[in-house]
């Protein structure tokens, strides 16, 4: 382990989704009902399959999201039922997008207080997070900590170009700045590949899209915690 | 008119959709096709009403755009059938939503000159659209006109306390801002309440939701020009 690695480190940023609170447990269930929805036309690996398809196929035309997630639930419905899906069904589909789009917000363990003492640092906290603008505004206002962020970056994708665009804005120096997150594909890789640090922490439920191979993951060198709480001891044990 | 309204303007910062390039007509022809569709069930006018109702109760969880509208067809067309729309018609309707996600990018007549004009006087270029960002990303994309921009906000409503956030974020005294665009409710009203100037284009086709009062304009002073290449004209007067 490098002792030195965040000795130089200005700028925290933390993704929000499943990094600060919850999000994909909500979608679990959401997928739930869906599936039993459609399980007269078929059985749920299926389903679960197509769906996982259809979704990816439309993150470039509808985005990420629930809206996404939504109209991509209806086509499923409608091809797997082989057209034979009812107008009532339909509705329920969308009902049960709406309430997705209700779900309450739950702060993950430890987050307020590491967000709160952060505060009170010298360090700039970010929030950069992906999705819809309404869906993650709606989270961002409701956890209570928007005040916390010097900026708050809502993107469509985050990639190392994304990345390299938020350090131009901000007059950030790459290595001055570290990406917290649960999402390698998001949060880790693209950091590493711009220049910045990254800490990764798992969630135990993430989805399929956000996953990458082992054998990428290899060539990177980054820490990993089991909880956010341990961000601190690692951050300081560092700066001493 | 007052001679020294634009004397001090550093920052020119232009609407998108129906302002630089065309939206509205592409939404008018998709629900066009939509009214077609469900004919059988109700007339136009009737569909059009409750349509646009549907799509404003929806803003706030769905926001704008394309997939916001595609759900409130497909909810209209299920209510309006009273649960007799079959699955392939509303396979039908999404299909006209993915047509519409694909539209060609059509720029307004003298967009292109204008902006190239700008890019190389003193004054810095602003983009600041609303819409979801997979959408407006893939016209400005498309639009061949993003390089010409120093900043490009894409914000889920235009209210004076999001113009004022990007003023702030910028470091942009609001006397020295003018904001150009086509919609008296999103890119007039809200800059001038934040202390910014305006300069109204309007568009043969704006969607109901964007228009405001007579009345109300009463209490607002701004310029109104019948064509974008004006605006040399009007900047420059102001500047002798």
């Amino acid at each position: 382990m490098d002792l030195n690695r965040y000795n130089n480190i200005e700028y925290i940023a933390f993704d929000a989704d499943d990094t600060l609170w919850e999000n994909e447990m909500f979608f679990r269930r959401a997928e739930q009902e869906f599936y039993e929805l459609i399980s007269p036309f078929a059985e749920e690996a299926t389903a679960k399959s197509v769906l996982f398809d259809t979704e990816v196929r439309h993150l470039n035309d509808y985005g990420y999201g629930i809206t996404s997630f939504m109209l991509s639930m209806v086509e499923v419905a409608i091809s797997l039922s082989k057209h034979q899906i009812s107008a009532n069904d339909i509705q329920k589909i969308i009902k049960i997008g709406q309430n997705l789009l209700n779900h309450p917000l739950v702060l993950m363990n430890g987050v307020e207080s590491v967000i709160n003492r952060y505060t009170q640092s010298d360090y700039q906290l970010f929030l950069i997070t992906k999705g819809t603008l309404q869906e993650q505004e709606r989270k961002i206002n409701l956890s209570g900590l928007k005040h916390h962020f010097k900026h708050i970056e809502i993107v469509r994708e985050k990639t190392e170009s994304v990345y390299r665009k938020i350090f131009k804005k901000y007059n950030v120096e790459p290595e001055c700045f570290v990406m917290v997150g649960n999402s390698l594909k998001s949060d880790i890789l693209p950091v590493l590949d711009s220049g910045g640090k990254a800490i990764y922490i798992p969630h135990n439920q993430t989805w399929l899209h956000e996953t990458v191979s082992e054998e990428l993951l290899n060539s990177y060198t980054f820490d990993t915690l089991n909880h956010i709480s341990q961000l601190e001891t690692l951050l300081s044990t560092k700066l001493n």
